[in-house]
């Protein structure tokens, strides 16, 4: 078995993979495609699994889309990246298959987006689509706060971050749940991210601080089904807790950070992962 | 049955699906989307099928996701529009399929683009994933211009634009093909587009001029197999002329601008649409 | 007399500039310069007077500064709108010269912004040095909307536009009031913009609507006083009446549009200008 | 004397100044603008002297103007950074006092750049009037190559950057000189770049590599003369040889970097511009 690790730039939960590949003695290469370019050439073929890390999201989706196309099983794949690194994309398919998502509308101009505000009411969430680490989900409270927000939006060079999700706010228990799941039936674990003073989001980057989590059979059930519902080979996934509806689901990841988890559950992700590539992807 | 036309702007070619849908008597409500929020919501239901035809890649894709949460049948679905207005993407379903593309190397950064010209030598095509009209589909002949064009790029707010596709230059015919394909087994029909004196491109938008063109079986039988690749339901595609690979397929477009076509070939193509669809796509 | 009139667009404001030049039997040239380029040619000298109007900040700049280059005498200069199109360029003369400005923290990255946000207290004012119809002009009313504006700031591919100038809210009247000064010394009037419902901004472009207004010589001084400070020959000013400094100047306007300001106070500003042009500039 | 020591990110050359402080025994602070907001405040007028060395030009800009409204000299000025930091706005001050610059055509939208194409004729040289260390400076040698460059510039998000400086190209000698100027009467000196393969400009940072150079009487006679017109303090110079017209002003640095120029003429420049800074500026 030989595999392709692709990264950007490497962190710590890079060089533990890379530490789980030498435990396992599985061969490996390591490109980065910061770095190096890469062909569409069936000689990446000699690769038998792409796992793709890099932090760049497009980074992440062409190299597994370069890999697929000489054949290579990548882990994720593009069309789950596609998907899970879309809220959109993500909520079109579990809405579809009747799992619970925050009341969602979608603006695609200011003057819509104003629009929806008065139809979800305030205080309510307006996210872009794409983007990590909680970046420009915004909490909005009134129409001066989303005005602000609309008017910055679209000075912003990319057009899908002129795209509005506008979404109710879910505040109920101060904190989100994130789940790690590998291949179809495997629920590695979950921890909950409490939401820091002056901040709404439960995000580790804007200084959520990670604390365990017992895991019931409702939110392995969900986590298990949304993951499926998006082909996810290894993703994390967020969950919040609703008032009404339960668990519902708020995001994937589809390069899942896992250092926090390690901690707070004490899970050895990387050898999880290389183990299961390891057995044949079972 | 009923039908929601998704529009942005209303050009020509939307006039005329309308023309279209009043001559068949069936119902349908055009959704402006730049004007009008669409939640996440059963209620959508309501259309049995939503033709999309914003002309924001974005606008178009995020607006067949929400319709599909309901259940909506999509012409063209989210994840054809993802596939298909996305060149990399397009590429590694056609490359794993064995379908002749032109010979591209992805680089995802500037340094990478200097490494992958030389790969590949001048001349060479550079040009980014995502976008239309041949912008930013640069003809680069020598180093320099190389240089010039990995700075420009890097200096764009969207990291999509940053990426290269780096490929052959194929100039053989001094034209490309335009057909569009209507399901999974119609070819509509295909033109010439030839291109103007101080261009490199053919795209209409730049001066292309079209020309009646004579559609032999393997230009048949690959922009079929193409399209079914990509599962495209209602897609143009654009074929090159290789001196030695013969046919290779260049690009789809997901919401294809029939104007020029229909002025080319005579063939009314909203009518074809729309019956195909009141035949309830068959 | 020759007189070049600098557009990008034309409004009706540039059309009444025009039907004064024609009443005064002037002869005179309309610059495009969204059409046509403009060298740096002694050829320019032609022209006795630049009336640089075009809508693009950096179209006028540059027009102007041409036009400089072969001796034509512009309004306004390049200097002026140098530092009357940037609010830090203006209050730095401003507050030299000991007039009252709003108290002003300028913080260049997002890290010192949220300092300055607790330095001056909130509510405050956030926004960025350049831009024009309040655009960006931000309410802060606490941390979580400070954090929303900091991290979009920083979005935005413009340089310019991630400095923030955090300033006290000045609230008191619920209006601001706009002057025009030509000459040194002759203030063509004031009057009244009343902040609308749903808004904090008097802007008209934003709903803000005019009404008149008493001048009284306290205004009367201040304005010109300002003007001359950053050597204004044709600019409006705005003014915000603080509870307890008196007026103070908000920012001036390098381009003034007049269309609101002749509604509200009947003063026929093109035929001023001209006529003020015609006595050469006296 | 007390000095404020301006910066963001401190390179070799801040290092050797703040020796340069040290070994005369001067007070200074240093003065991190990308951590501390600075405020419109008297209490800043506690420094004789801003020596202003932010590497982002808006970030020194800004700087300066704040510490100006407090009354503080500063080296440079807002003023000189304003014109020395844009090249249109440089040109207009030397074309007016008749010094030599390159034939330049200002265009400012992508059909007006076109034009202007055709009437500079190719090779040209067309490069926006921000930016330094020669970004986005481009060798444009035919029309297939000014689309390309006039479609990237409009996809960048800042205004500046899609304005057009089209000029002749002056290749003759394959090098450029730098010269650096302290006060309005010397010449601290001048270097060679020697433009390096596969490169069209003379920039260190693009491995322009330097040599000595001989200076003189005409060279020094321009450098200065230019330097005075725009009331540079300490500036750099860059000049272009050209064929016909001698010795050309191509641009200024308001923010010398002098590392490389130490280098080759061996004189400490930190240690000439504190002397300079404690005789009281003379």
């Amino acid at each position: 078995m030989r595999i392709a690790l692709v990264v950007d730039i490497i962190r710590q939960e890079e060089k533990l993979i890379v530490k789980a590949l030498n435990d396992h003695g599985i061969d490996y290469d390591v490109i980065n495609v910061a770095q190096e370019p890469i062909p569409f050439n069936k000689a990446l073929g000699r690769y038998d699994v792409g796992i793709i890390r890099a932090i760049s999201m497009y980074r992440s989706l062409y190299s597994a889309a370069v890999l697929e196309g000489a054949g290579v099983h990548t882990i994720n794949s593009s069309d789950v990246i596609t998907v899970a690194g879309d809220k959109i994309l993500t909520y079109s398919k579990l809405f579809r298959a009747g799992i619970p998502i925050p009341d969602s509308v979608i603006a695609m101009s200011p003057d819509s987006a104003l629009k929806a505000y008065e139809q979800v009411g305030f205080p309510l969430i307006d996210k872009p689509p794409i983007g990590s680490w909680g970046r420009l989900v915004s909490l909005v409270r009134d129409i001066f706060e989303g005005k602000t927000i609309t008017e910055h939006r679209e000075m912003i060079g990319n057009s899908a971050l002129k795209i509005h999700i506008i979404q109710e706010y879910i505040k109920e228990k101060n904190r989100d749940i994130r789940c790690i799941v590998l291949s179809k039936d495997e629920l590695l674990g979950c921890y909950a991210r409490n939401i820091p003073p002056n901040e709404w989001r439960a995000n580790v980057a804007l200084g959520g601080n990670p604390s365990s989590l017992q895991i019931d059979e409702k939110l392995k059930e969900i986590v298990l089904k949304a993951s499926n519902v998006i082909n996810g080979e290894f993703v994390s996934v967020d969950i919040l807790e609703h008032p009404s509806k339960g668990y519902v689901i708020n995001e994937f990841n589809d390069t899942p950070e896992f250092k926090g988890f390690m901690l707070a559950t004490g899970i050895n992700v990387p050898e999880k992962l290389i183990s299961y590539i390891e057995r044949g992807f079972s």
